[in-house]
């Protein structure tokens, strides 16, 4: 454990001056120096894998915001392209892959050049670490496997996800086969994220809230616990964050079973519920508003102060609900950070 | 309380030989009789607005399945037309409206043609209830405030509600204005249907689980809580069912303070916690996955079992988690209807 890091140490229960923040997308589109360096490069793939390229978006918001965590540049939809899939990023679309439907399409699938293709973000990671401030500690990440088979599936994001969870409903054997590629995957790309330089992972389950209860537990708790066990039986003191965004009253389930050391709260989470059922037993992160940063002002600072008020006490670490909006004025970030810096002296 | 309506009478906390079932838009586009007579309007708007197509459509599920409950074929967007708003619906795009952006925009609405533009609901409400066989319970229904406004400012549903939710925290003064505004065209329309007939109401917040839990008690709850109230001191044995979609843990919040008698739950929400949480206070209902049905067989049968073995002691409506999907083979609705009255028999 190192000390000295406010993130770590919260996410290990302990007490820090200052609650510590960061922000999911904090290195993204609403900075216009992000904006110029993703003008260089040809796609978003050649962004995320030039090590160069990579290192230098993840530090611009370090640059700018007195930030307590940075997390390394890349995208969960890294893992299907190295298993293989064709993935693409359309300006203003989002991602679009080349279906997977069916148990025989998984075939054309492999884990045997994942390291090769996943090398850039270990290069990018170590890279990263020489560059931080000391206090700035530095998060890999990777998606959780039934949102990256969600993504894999549907060719898409978005909608009702009929296909995926058609075939999840249908073939529960051949799809378990896919998550367990994935679980597989996932394990050994975080693993070699540490082993790089990265200091805290973060699951990110943008999707598991279109799961039924019983779905949830075993297309999406059961095996991000999975991989959690993998990361720990080799590196049991990385802590690990999850983020099944949109879980409701089940984020007390993976309080209880998934084995992580922190949740991130989606914006929905009542922080005087989550106080009461999850702090007991993980450190929770979250769980800001994404709009209330785009408003800024008075607003926001109402909301920054509920939250603060229920959780700042316990261990927490600051961020939003869900990733930082485009349209977001980067003075608002730094109005945000003071805030939340200065809430313990107040 | 008239007794031998068994949705009725669960919603009351009584006891029914059999769990009684209705489905959110079990009249739609999985029906061909429905696509026929939606055929013979030349708009949605005229389907909603002419009482023959109406009750005509409102009956078809019945006439084939044994349903416990009939829900008057309508629309949540008739109120924002009805207050003189442009409201149009586009074959598989969803609905567009003429968005209303600002407190000044606000006075282009307003209540005085309410009742006459939706006396047709009314009328179709009427001929309804004389229809229905002796056991069917008949739905009335409107969308809550917040979700209602979603519409009205954002233009279509959808997104991420950025023009919505800014207005609410930059401005919260004249956004309060139009939600008062559809508290009382709300609470009107809703007594309006209850004196034509309707004997049960349903008030829809799908939008409910885009707010933080400060903005959900102020946009969300408070001011379904109030047409619940004025709704009530008229018709105190009216039965009103709620269903704030995606709100997770808060779902107790509504129980807690929403004053009404059933809580209708989204499909993420987990049967165990809303037996503990929610069935002491208020009668539940649902939450089939739609995907769930759309596949049918040994895996909808699983998850119906599984939410029966879990709420179906309790105060309890069977229902979907969210509407039906048009893809759903109706035999499936067949054998999920025959699933659930045959429950308390084996």
């Amino acid at each position: 454990m190192k000390a000295g890091k406010p993130v770590i140490a919260a996410l290990g229960r302990q007490t820090t001056p200052q609650v510590p923040i960061w922000l999911m997308r904090q290195a993204g589109r609403y900075l216009p120096e992000y904006r110029a360096v993703r003008a260089r490069a040809k796609s978003f793939l050649e962004l995320c894998f030039t090590p160069e390229l990579a290192v230098e978006v993840t530090l611009q918001p370090i640059r700018r915001f007195p930030l307590d965590a940075a997390i390394i540049f890349s995208d969960i939809l890294v893992v299907p392209h190295a298993l293989g899939q064709s993935v693409r990023f359309e300006e203003g679309q989002g991602p679009l892959l080349e279906p997977i439907r069916s148990a025989a399409e998984l075939r054309n699938l492999s884990l045997g050049r994942l390291a090769e293709t996943l090398a850039p973000v270990a290069t990018a990671i170590a890279a990263v670490r020489r560059e931080l401030p000391e206090h700035v500690a530095l998060f890999g990440f990777a998606g959780a496997p039934w949102t990256v088979a969600s993504y894999m599936v549907e060719g898409s994001g978005g909608s009702e996800f009929a296909t995926v969870k058609g075939w999840a409903y249908r073939e529960p054997e051949s799809f378990a086969l896919l998550i367990e590629l994935l679980v597989d995957a996932t394990g050994a790309y975080l693993l070699r994220q540490v082993e790089a330089g990265a200091e805290i992972l973060q699951i990110f389950d943008s999707w598991a809230g279109m799961l039924s209860p019983a779905a949830l537990e075993r297309w999406a708790l059961q095996p991000t616990a999975e991989i959690v066990r993998r990361v720990k039986a080799r590196h049991p003191d990385v802590p690990i964050v999850v983020f099944p965004r949109g879980v409701g009253a089940s984020y007390a389930r993976y309080a209880a079973e998934c084995g992580c050391d922190g949740l991130s709260l989606d914006s929905t989470v009542a922080p005087e519920w989550a106080a009461a059922t999850l702090q007991p037993r993980v450190a929770v992160q979250g769980n800001l508003d994404p709009l209330a940063l785009v408003t800024g002002g008075g607003a926001m600072r109402e909301e920054v102060t509920r939250i603060l008020g229920r959780l700042g006490g316990g261990p927490f670490v600051f961020n939003l609900g869900h990733g930082i909006l485009p349209q977001t004025p980067p003075e608002h970030v730094a109005a945000l950070c003071e805030l939340v810096h200065d809430w313990k002296r107040r």
